[in-house]
């Protein structure tokens, strides 16, 4: 029996969301292998075969880097973000490693109470399961739809 | 084996949220307990222990109370609400109670068509098996991402 | 056991969505039986008891005629849609076919960048097990929130 229930990878998906909305970005580098990609892109590069993106961190030192960077920026002084999420596919799998993609939304809600759709797209993930049953992303590639994202961005999606 | 499955959860939260948007809101109060607590707070008053909210009940009688305000005021002529649901997490549980916490965001639709981001936030629910088995809620607390949510908000999130 | 669990159900709908928002529209008509429904509508029509809508088709044959037309257009070179899916509610069901409720929302984001709620609503179908175990619609009807779709809306909902 598959580990990669949609079950678990909801689980996965609505922990990770919970972490970055709820201020908690400390354990968001916990989400990820030591060895992994985060990179934030656009459909049109990424349709494009453009590994260039807005954000790309290629070790889970690098995202924990970009934690401490925007714990120097005060970003939740400013705005909060909440994700919706949806049901994810699983692509394909192979053992401990499966290739899933899982759509979401964005919304950014300003410190005056404006409230907007911030970004939309799709996650493109490889997901690992670790020895002890934890799954982990091995990579994380954010496909926006958009192709004009706040380029200032600094709070993980 | 543990009665709150994240399907069933799943569920519950869907029958709410179909409930408010279908316009069934005299059926809302009976997804709760008879004692219970419905409360509608923002992230910064929550954050700082503050139980007042905009919206506040603790017993069933009182969201009852506040359909019929919401009748009387005619609500559902001027607007439409669209509840979309993320998985819930469940953070803890003991025998017949979870607490669980959601996101949320939800849509306003005006009768000319005009259609926004109302509302996002987040669920903070204590879950009750009932003896017959139905799920209800002991506690619903949404806690909105703004702090500027239209203070004169009659339908329920 | 039931053939349409809310697993199944969501997998189907995610499906649906990803071939849309991914421009895989040529398999979009495959979700369908061949003699289907496939209706976009609003609330108020729908509460009429009114069939005519903003699209109509009742057979898979016109949702290929309908796929032909929005290539003609060149609908993705303006335009991006993404859907967000809520949990399907089944309401009924009867062997091989069940009667199915799910909200959504979807946001449209223009070339420019620009995102914005393009709509919201709920799917009310009629879902049919196939022979061969698949799923598929015997009937899809989009009752939109909004009475103000974009009536120049070619790509599906």
């Amino acid at each position: 029996m598959s580990v990669f229930t949609l079950e678990r990878l909801g689980q996965l998906n609505a922990t990770y969301a919970r972490c970055i909305d709820n201020d908690q970005l400390e354990q968001w580098p916990d989400f990820f292998l030591e060895q992994c990609l985060y990179l934030i892109t656009n459909a049109d590069n990424h349709a494009a075969g453009m590994e260039a993106g807005m954000v790309y961190a290629d070790t889970r030192a690098m995202l924990q880097d970009r934690v401490l960077a925007m714990r120097d920026a005060n970003v939740y002084e400013d705005q909060r973000y909440r994700h919706l999420i949806g049901a994810p596919l699983v692509l394909e799998q192979d053992g401990a490693l499966a290739v899933v993609e899982t759509p979401f939304m964005v919304a950014r809600i300003m410190r005056d109470g404006n409230t907007e759709v911030f970004a939309t797209g799709r996650y493109l993930d490889r997901v690992a399961q670790q020895p002890d049953g934890v799954l982990k992303f091995a990579e994380r590639v954010v496909v926006c739809d958009s192709t004009n994202i706040d380029t200032l961005l600094v709070i993980p999606l």
